[in-house]
């Protein structure tokens, strides 16, 4: 697995925006949610992700499709597919 | 102008995530943002925006470029195009 590549489009005090990009073949590495966020698929995908025990488990993403999820996630995500994955992480600072 | 599409996709205590559709015609209605929020376009598109004042200006949006602002813009949006315009809001709270 080669690194995806991720691309920082907003920093500010508030919030910071990271668009992910995983051509075939790659992953984003594990990494632990330091802070809260929202996910922004801009590809509807299916997104191949391993839990810190391990445990590998499939996830589809779609276009358009937002989700929230709380700091503390520890994932590894990769691309098992034929086509790019894309999507941006908007992650929240300052909340308490 | 008849009112633009607003569904919200997020909802928790520290975000909030609202899809607009703003179909060719249609418009947002003037509003003033109580939150920092970063917008998410779906779409490349060109939006007629309306400040408080009334002056009337032309933003290009570009599909997955994300951008930020501060609480406080006080604006309306309109559709004065042939295509719809489609972007995620994604609204700040418990900011301080």
């Amino acid at each position: 697995m080669h690194p995806a590549r991720a691309d920082i489009q907003v920093d500010t005090p508030e919030v910071r925006v990271t668009e992910w990009r995983l051509v075939p073949g790659s992953s984003t590495g594990r990494h632990v949610h330091e802070m809260d966020y929202v996910i922004v698929p801009i590809t509807t995908s299916e997104m191949t992700v391993f839990a810190a025990n391990g445990e590998r488990s499939r996830a589809r993403i779609d276009a358009g499709k937002s989700y929230f999820r709380k700091a503390g996630v520890d994932h590894d995500v990769h691309n098992e597919t034929t086509s790019e994955i894309v999507f941006l992480e908007i992650e929240l600072k300052d909340q308490g």
